[in-house]
């Protein structure tokens, strides 16, 4: 930690003694410090040559873990791209604020404008704000970034797979696939308006270096100002598509392609935040909005070891990569194995930069203390594993995770799809529950609910909370907190 | 990479040069690196902070691999004490020197002196040698380190759990524990002389100690020399113990603060290195002999979401972590996710020391390339994965594995011991076999053998070689290249 990144932490009472030797030296801390928040698409766990991937490489990335922090148990609110985007943008659980699923082409609804979002708190605070990618929190201008204290917009409104073509890259008609041909051509957005679309699966190859250059454009443009850049990658979402210059590049086809593609974006953006003198000003981070959509097989990226996928409240589905670099601030090469997820971000950028919290009630909890390297602050011990409408799925505290029978998804059992085209998954899958201690058993694999009543006893007074609050669909309990989406109507 | 590093591995052929800019003012290469081997027992693959530990820190490590390379897909040769280091020793597959299983007390057999170990390797090359901790290669003078090229030995000569105490510290007696009582005190021994005892579970508390400040007592006496400094802890292995000092610091409990003081040791040896000038000049390296022994429960360590752990041959039994650091040669905070395995350590060293290899058949391959940064070059794309006398359970081929129909062992479904005493295995267990994709799914959860005949065929192809070079008992092959252990008799 170098004098000034420690001199402000100290400054907000967050550092841990036993990493520093001396503050003689400190000096007036960084205010209101630029961040850029990464986000990518159905990377799973294990999808980064620092998290164990294999046959590719991501040297950028790796290079900010070891500048930086590695987060292991950070999650995702739910496994699936609205939702997990919901309460990444408010700091709530996503069922707190109405947002479920994948919102199509034709949803009506939207993130709600009433909500308070990263960039509407930072914008108090004079921050220039973007976002940059796939937004999926709504497609009418009302819930558009735009609406949602953003400045500025550039990107698609929902999935790349929401278009005409089917993950083959072939035209869908009313006869082979009604859902598929109902949609719209893929729009590009700048701000409210289309600028252009996506129709065929060569202009999506275009789509990461397009983000990429409209975000070098943007740190160059503001780096005279505090920025929040928000840059959501529409990859490795399927149908995935990649420049030529990454074309087989890798050891593992098209998926290690679009990584390293993926990587070297963030090697961009770091240069440009280099060459703009603000590396000791920026906070960056790196995220997924999910794991692995695994029965896309081959073009689908890997749990690293975690029970199953997207789509599923496993481990597998919510717990995601992380990675958080502020030279000078957080201790370089740090590893950070306490319990944090992407709504105690909101939360955490307020306390950099000043700004006060939503009004409305928010869950998430200021992570500070950890990008301190004080780890034993500890603050946040437990974890809802929420998932659809309102189903508590399972609770997380400490490292036991207590799964509640629940109707999901299982990847086990079926030939993985390949090239594009989707596998299987058994969607009537009816999981039994399980007590898992995540230390010990981080695959879930070895449920221990029959020898330890007494924490199975402390799991379900989280789950109580949990209810009280927010209610829980499978048993029944409607919560009293819960707030509505944003309508057209 | 600096100048100096690079002209060494440039020296060798090794430099990908992708990774550098500049090689105008390249120095004269160092030359016979010091070279410090740490060797945790029963480690698992997630007990680390930089692979993904939670409850406890290790900042020693994970520095050494912010400054160094993690190996995500690091193996060793067979999942038990004994196996794993004969392998380590001689950079063969245990099977084909002969050693299986864990010796006990009263063994016969041995590492044969007949094989050349890399201590004898790098003799030729007039290192300075010392062996520090568990042997487990044999217990009688003509099997201990001094008799296997190292110049002093310091330690036990087999696991810290063959003595007549009981896991809860208890004295068995042959009415309580027939197999226990019958076990002498553990020795401490001096090259071949006892010179102590350890009798309780104090006298374990102060091990890591002891071993610690033998091996930094070595680094400065031998700082003018050549050194190879093999340093293998008795911990974590059962019975756990922790010097004053670090209990209590941890989250987890024993295991936790038994890991924070291998933390510490590593720290230690790292400044020694550093004091002494030697750190631009010393390949440091840290892994485990087998994953965690995982029926011990809160004394046993994680395996990350591998499935299984110890004396298993899925990936929880075989895969460890490992780091390596080398200032200046070896690219800091990257990543190698390419095959590699004790095995090729021997071969390596004696590549660096320009030392020439056994005069018999060896299976190691020297993983130089890797170090350099040259992942493309891709030494090892196969392993056998032999457990037992000589079964060959399974394969792997570049991201693949296909499991072979074995009798083995599941730690699923029972009540995991506590503090010290084991909970139950079921050893009846029979594995049907499959086949993995571990880049998609390393817990190895989905067998996708029915789906994919063209790759099982080429995994069969892959076993052939094995089953003819080394034999292999499920098919009843006595294969033809195996050698045998020392004897007494």
């Amino acid at each position: 930690m170098n004098k000034r990144g420690f001199a402000y932490l100290k400054s907000l009472g967050l550092v841990s003694l036993g990493l520093v030797t001396s503050v003689a030296e400190a000096k007036e801390p960084a205010r209101n410090p630029n961040i850029v928040l990464i986000f990518a698409d159905d990377l799973g766990y294990g999808d980064l040559g620092c998290f164990g991937a294999s046959q590719y490489q991501t040297p950028h990335l790796d290079q900010l873990a070891a500048r930086g922090m590695k987060f292991t148990h950070f999650y995702v609110s739910q496994a699936v791209c609205s939702a997990s985007r919901a309460a990444l943008m408010t700091g709530c659980y996503a069922n707190r604020v109405g947002i479920s699923g994948a919102l199509n082409p034709f949803a009506e609804t939207g993130l709600n404008p009433d909500e308070e979002t990263i960039a509407e708190v930072l914008k108090k605070k004079d921050y220039r704000t973007i976002a940059i990618g796939k937004w999926h929190l709504g497609h009418h201008p009302q819930f558009l970034p735009t609406s949602q204290g953003f400045d500025e917009y550039l990107g698609i409104p929902y999935s790349n797979d929401m278009w005409p073509l089917t993950y083959d890259n072939v035209r869908a008609t009313p006869q082979t696939n009604v859902r598929k041909a109902s949609f719209p051509e893929l729009p590009l957005l700048e701000n409210t308006q289309k600028i252009d679309e996506f129709r065929t699966i060569a202009d999506q190859e275009k789509i990461t270096t397009l983000y990429t250059e409209k975000a070098v454009r943007f740190i160059h443009d503001n780096q005279n100002s505090p920025f929040f850049l928000y840059l959501a990658h529409s990859m490795p979402h399927v149908p995935l598509a990649v420049s030529e210059k990454f074309k087989g590049k890798s050891n593992q086809g098209l998926y290690g392609d679009v990584l390293m593609e993926i990587d070297w974006s963030v090697g961009e953006i770091v240069a440009a935040l280099e060459q703009c003198g603000l590396t000791e000003n920026t906070l960056v981070i790196f995220t997924s909005d999910n794991g692995p959509w695994l029965n896309f097989g081959n073009h689908a990226g890997s749990a690293g070891g975690l029970r199953q996928g997207k789509g599923t409240s496993f481990e597998g589905g919510q717990r995601v990569p992380c990675i958080m670099a502020f030279p000078g601030t957080i201790p370089a090469g740090t590893v950070c194995s306490n319990i944090a997820s992407t709504i105690d971000l909101l939360p955490t950028f307020a306390a950099l930069a000043g700004a006060p919290l939503p009004s409305r009630k928010i869950d998430g909890i200021s992570i500070l203390p950890l990008l301190a390297g004080n780890f034993s602050a500890n603050p946040r011990n437990e974890f809802y594993y929420y998932y659809r409408q309102n189903s508590l799925e399972a609770v997380r505290k400490g490292d036991w995770k207590l799964v509640f029978p629940h109707p999901g998804r299982n990847y086990e059992g079926f030939a993985p799809g390949q090239n594009g085209l989707g596998g299987k998954v058994n969607d009537q899958f009816n999981f039994e529950g399980g007590l898992y201690d995540l230390r010990r058993d981080p695959g879930e694999r070895y449920n221990l609910q029959p020898f330890y009543p007494e924490i199975v006893a402390e799991l379900e007074k989280v789950a109580r909370q949990a209810r009280e609050d927010l209610g829980d669909d499978l048993t029944g309990n409607p919560g009293k907190n819960r707030r509505k989406p944003g309508s057209l109507n």
